[in-house]
């Protein structure tokens, strides 16, 4: 079959492998659609960073680079191994793509399995990934998807997990104000979480097409551009002059960090989603004179049942996130070139690793 | 009656003044101790930061320069105003010394009235102060404690307070270990409320004189010199490897911060209990990726109750903390200097302003 694998920075190539083998307690999934990720795009650029580069295996899949790419993914059951029987093939599924060591507690109430020791992702620490015609994943990580819910959209129930692991960690409420710094992938699914829960959100993107793309899609009536607009005073003016319940940092940038500082009321949640590769300038005084709680948040746990469930009942809807959908032979020239340099239009660029859902479609 | 004032930076006079009204709903108390605070210390040094200077009257006091210092009081009292009637003259008592709007729910379940609009201290913004012989304080504000606490401890039942509500903030529980950076009196009143909560801490401290008043006080067993030991090191043998559950940050200090980044598990939280002058440098990465928690943490609220309960029931000796007693005459140059310039060795300073702790001790 064919994969898109990661050799170093750089040089990602479509290559011919071998199928993956069914195991016992997993289950084989034909990938329908994979998206490109942000993660991908960093592996290609800086790399390798989660990619465990050649001799220097990841300590829990034993695999090193060459690694097949991909963590986003959706598809269709074509075999389950032995002792897994609530799975049947033609099922449809989505990965939650973890690596995670077998002594680590990944039950339903876990809340920081994603946390655990050498945790990587599926797609970039081995095991396969959704950038390859077939899958073979373990049972835990595979989670079953009504039919009616696209299999297209269906791929971007993992970055919404990430949102709604956003929120979680936000604690925000129906009739909370957030405001979003960042109008890209994570800062929009983060919207429409909250758009669902019944949080009104403020979005901050100086990016006139991203702000646009986020009241076309729906996820908020309120975008501001921070530079030539003051986004503490907006949010002051929704919130009775209190500033904002919450704040999501999707964007890795001092100035939105110091305007969500400013932004938020006494004892706000500030969540930083986006994952910085500089320090960050806090200013210390106002974190304390206003007993702000500043929490990171990485991917999700336990998070995928709802993020399901948030599409299957129609509450968010995916399909304005999806601008494109390409082959395995345009990954580069196509996926990443267009969301390195154009990623303004840009949001979520859908691979078919079969070219199947291309025709289809 | 006699009174310590702030004028203005540099310049705090032992005046005559006279004697605060009794108002109704209010308690006039004699002042028996008054501990000097590190922000007084701020205050002479580098302000008026929380005092309003002549001409800009603080918006809810309406007082300006000259003001009585001392806010860190415990006192009996000779008198209650009209509508006060489960206090009696005689009561012993301390003060939670707040400054706050009278439209602000400062109940018993409000979490957030220390956060309000224009919030300021009596002692530092108007409504007299404990560095006086006399004070009037609204009832909310007083607090009757038992009369077997000493009243020299009990003026150090305010900065325990401090204490109580970092360790809430913390959401710290029995068996949790936690990091302390700085075992100056917040540091180490943090520490006992930990101890007496059964928490088991480790205090980083540089100064060979702190960790000694540290152990020698009783409120830990782990002292570590970040300048030739490894506090993060000595926490993981404490954790089984995996890290401290919190950390307090109690020396506004950048190496402290990035130790306790360093030192705590995933999900843990980390109390920012100094106010920093400056700004700090955050790892946003490893905040991120450990799902850390970074919470300010300012004053008290509704943390006094247990604070006093701590001390009635002899879970925490406020006796070690009590380094000198000294007179009105000699604030500056036994209190403030001592303080300011041998501050490894003093902790807390108490006055007594009216001079009768002196000669009955
Ligand atoms: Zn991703
Ligand atoms: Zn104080």
């Amino acid at each position: 079959m064919r994969a898109a694998r990661y050799h170093d920075r750089g040089d990602i190539r479509i290559e011919q492998i071998d199928e993956p083998e069914l195991l016992p307690g997993a289950v084989g999934i034909d990938v329908a659609w994979c998206g490109i990720c942000g993660t991908d795009l960093h592996e290609y650029a800086e790399g390798p960073i989660f990619v465990p580069p050649e001799g220097h295996p990841q300590p829990i899949s034993g695999e090193s680079a060459p690694i097949t790419l991909g963590h986003e993914m959706s598809g269709t059951v074509y075999a389950v191994g032995a002792g897994v029987d609530d799975l049947a093939v033609g099922d449809h599924v989505v990965v939650e793509p973890y690596i995670i060591r077998d002594d680590v507690d990944t039950g339903p109430q876990s809340h920081d399995y994603h946390l655990s020791p050498d945790m990587n992702f599926i797609g970039l620490g081995g095991r396969g990934g959704g950038l390859g015609e077939r899958i073979v994943v373990r049972r835990r990580w595979v989670h079953r998807i009504a039919d009616s819910v696209p299999l297209d959209q269906a791929a971007l129930i993992e970055p919404l997990a990430v949102g709604v692991h956003a929120v979680e960690r936000s604690g925000a409420t129906a009739g909370d104000v957030a405001l979003i710094t960042g109008a890209g992938p994570i800062g929009l699914l983060t919207a429409a979480v909250c758009r669902a829960r019944g949080i009104t959100t403020v979005i901050s993107e100086p990016s006139s097409l991203r702000r646009q793309k986020a009241i076309d899609s729906g996820v908020t009536e309120h975008v501001v551009d921070p530079t030539t607009e003051d986004a503490v005073a907006r949010v002051r003016d929704l919130t009775d002059g209190r500033g904002a319940h919450v704040g999501f940092e999707c964007t890795s940038v001092q100035p939105a960090l110091d305007t969500l500082v400013d932004a938020v009321r006494p004892t706000a949640v500030i969540v930083v989603v986006s994952i910085w590769g500089h320090p960050a300038t806090l200013d210390m005084q106002k974190i304390v004179l206003k007993e702000i709680d500043l929490r990171g948040t990485i991917a999700y746990v336990n998070s995928h049942p709802e993020a399901i469930a948030l599409v299957e009942e129609g509450r968010v809807d995916l399909a304005p996130f999806i601008t494109g959908r390409i082959g395995l032979d345009h990954l580069i020239d196509e996926g990443f070139e267009t969301l390195i340099h154009r990623n303004e239009t840009a949001v979520k660029i859908l691979v078919s690793p079969s070219g199947a859902g291309l025709t289809e479609g």
